[in-house]
């Protein structure tokens, strides 16, 4: 910065104000302390949070050495032209949505970490904040701390990116590792996970791939310059997951991780969660415990990897804080509001039943002449091969066989479970698990 | 964007000259064709190339379809008012500096993959283009491919990176890879390198480190935001490295690694490049063949890993890429020049005999009784205390020594090398790697 310029940018400093004080709250305000000393040097003023908004003040005040910020009246914030930022930490869709609204159409910049709401609102925050000429940024509603969604629309704009794929839950990422390192089952590494604090009381969002599902629409909507909302994603969970499976996995030189899986292809766009058998040697199979990763491919780069954590106090306002920092950069530079929303396509989206993938099998029959053939015939006939054959262990009068299909869609396997399900001598399907490759 | 902004800019196309036609000149060429359809939408323009500067002519007219936009005089490139963006990839010091410097003072952006001159004059290219109002951007002089600099720049910016440590070379990381998976002493690897391609006819810069640490250069001026030029980078290749080296440390569980390693301390910054031992259970260990990585600890993100391709013609040209993009952005933007140097501080380099590191040491002495005592006793004098002492192979009248220190300062070691040099007991020192963590 040249001297001239900071002496008069140094004569205000820009007023924000943080809506929320929970944990990425505090962790935004613990950062901006951290960096007091260096932030003229490096935006050419200080950062004031003349506002936090909250809903409880006894309980706020208690986590803060100068309370007077505290507030519980969004008109306050809204009303004051001096407030130049508004810090959306809230989560959830409403009031947060309307707040944003509210603060971009009074031609206040806006950060947030709300994966909820741009992943199923995304395009009308967006489009609003290009309208009043203000910036609307979100790193931290993707991975945390690790930058990914400015690399995509900046460092790698010169790409067509064909794929993307990654870890975005550190929650069952924890439980899966637990359980492939410990030989844990899934309620005892969930319980686990409860202990340390890594899963919430109600971990369904997680398990469930709820959280990841919104971070795929975000992500492919940036990677493919096509709107992508929660409800195009297809979502799986890893409740089912045994140990077994793990186990059996390994001995193919796999291991299971909970994927979010975007590509661009001829049909159009697929987005989904699932668990997925990946090859040890790819770079996403080494990720443990509660670190996430992305990973894109594009026409140019070819492979890239972005790897961190992918959650917690510090590493998302880590995040949080790089947005509010070229908020401020661009409002000292005259330009904020020019990297709108990058979605100049209209992509169709291809149904799952239309997505070919190969499936881990591992199913419970009765341990009887021909059962073998039958099952093959059946598989056959809706246009699934085998690819590998895995076990065939006797327990006593039932067996069990493990196999690997060849890539086929989705629908077919849907149609050979449904005449595995009527068949008596198929006892159970222990598991069906997409493979990736 | 939005239309009537577009309709205005589609009526006009920005005008770049390439400087230089190899390898990633090729590539940018190759992506910007690439692009072509998607510019508009992405860019709120196309891009021409309007110049290419090459010097010979003939040579470079096979490589085109259409070879108009050669020429061999940079005067006429500097001349013409229409050429905003001048992309350099020439590489070395001169004439890129000078042509550089008098496209800034012209007015012109400049994009760059220029590592050597960055390295040891990016200050003064820095300066210059900030006095003029001009972008100077090189996201591709580091680590080709991965998005690191303005990750840090942007991303990152609310954090205190205290270290930075990488694996910035393709090229020793492939050798490395061979002889650790193929058990290959270093000259056959490094014969195997030539033949595919991965090394040039004259590998020094490669083996020796130097090309590592240009970029550990850069990266630590960007990371501390203190100017660290090549100059003051530590560099030691890898071509002592052995077979026997690389088995020895993975019967303790690491592998050998060529890493580029800086950190800030309370006595300044350090920045070397040097083979070292790294625990297998660490993200860079995992680093095989000729990709790169980066990754740097913060105190808000904590761990970040940044991995992909660090060299080839479209790896290194989607970064170029992205930085003419951003340029071409910020024309449209009126918000050029905004972002110059970061380095606001001014701190000391501490001295490589003033470091401290673990050190993993082989050495041949004499099979007689009290060597080992003597060899402790001397280690003992210069501070330094064994960590681990790893085996004792005897071979006729000669044994082997395989220990690891604690942490002590290169001084130390350095003092005792000395007297074992002198010593006749001592045959050889065979090893002498320093150890991460």
């Amino acid at each position: 910065m040249d001297k001239t310029d900071n002496i008069q940018r140094r004569n205000r400093s820009v007023k924000a104000a943080l809506l929320g004080l929970g944990t990425v709250g505090m962790g935004v305000y613990r950062v901006l302390r951290m960096q007091e000393d260096e932030m003229e040097d490096k935006l050419g003023s200080r950062v004031e949070l003349k506002y936090i908004l909250i809903r409880n003040r006894e309980k706020a005040a208690k986590k803060l050495t100068d309370p007077s910020p505290l507030t519980t009246s969004w008109e306050t914030i809204l009303q004051d032209g001096e407030v130049e930022v508004v810090i959306e930490l809230m989560g959830g869709i409403e009031p947060a949505k309307t707040y944003i609204l509210e603060a971009l159409r009074a031609g206040k910049h806006v950060v947030t970490a709300n994966k909820d709401l741009m992943a199923s609102h995304g395009q009308e925050l967006l489009d609003t904040a290009w309208d009043h000429g203000c910036d609307l940024f979100f790193e931290a509603a993707v991975a945390g701390g690790i930058p990914i969604i400015r690399p995509m629309k900046q460092c790698l704009a010169g790409n067509h990116i064909t794929e993307l794929m990654g870890i975005f839950n550190g929650t069952t990422n924890f439980i899966l590792t637990r359980m492939a390192q410990d030989g844990m089952e899934f309620e005892e590494a969930l319980r686990l996970a409860t202990d340390l604090g890594y899963a919430e009381a109600d971990p369904t969002a997680d398990i469930e791939g709820l959280d990841a599902g919104r971070k795929v629409a975000i992500l492919a909507s940036t990677a493919f310059h096509s709107r992508v909302t929660f409800t195009d994603v297809y979502m799986e969970g890893i409740a089912n997951i045994t140990a077994t499976d793990i186990k059996y996995a390994r001995e193919m030189g796999c291991s299971i991780k909970l994927l979010g899986v975007a590509r661009q292809t001829r049909e159009g766009i697929e987005a989904r969660v699932h668990p997925m058998l990946i090859d040890s040697s790819h770079p996403l199979s080494s990720v443990n415990d509660s670190y996430n990763a992305v990973f894109l491919k594009g026409d140019a780069v070819q492979d890239v990897m972005f790897y961190g954590r992918g959650a917690g106090e510090l590493p998302t306002a880590s995040a949080v804080a790089g947005d509010l920092f070229q908020v401020i950069r661009n409002i000292h530079a005259g330009c904020c509001g020019k990297l709108g929303c990058t979605c100049y396509k209209n992509l169709p989206i291809n149904p799952m039943e239309r997505i070919a993938s190969k499936y881990f099998i591992r199913m419970q029959v009765e341990d009887r002449f021909g059962v073998l053939a039958s099952v093959s015939s059946i598989l056959g006939n809706n246009c699934i091969s085998i690819s590998q054959m895995l076990q065939k262990k006797k327990t006593g009068d039932s067996a069990e066989i493990v196999l690997i299909t060849d890539a086929v869609e989705e629908r077919h396997i849907r149609d050979a479970m449904k005449v595995f399900d009527e068949m008596s001598i198929i006892q159970s399907i222990s598991s069906l698990i997409r493979v990736y490759g």
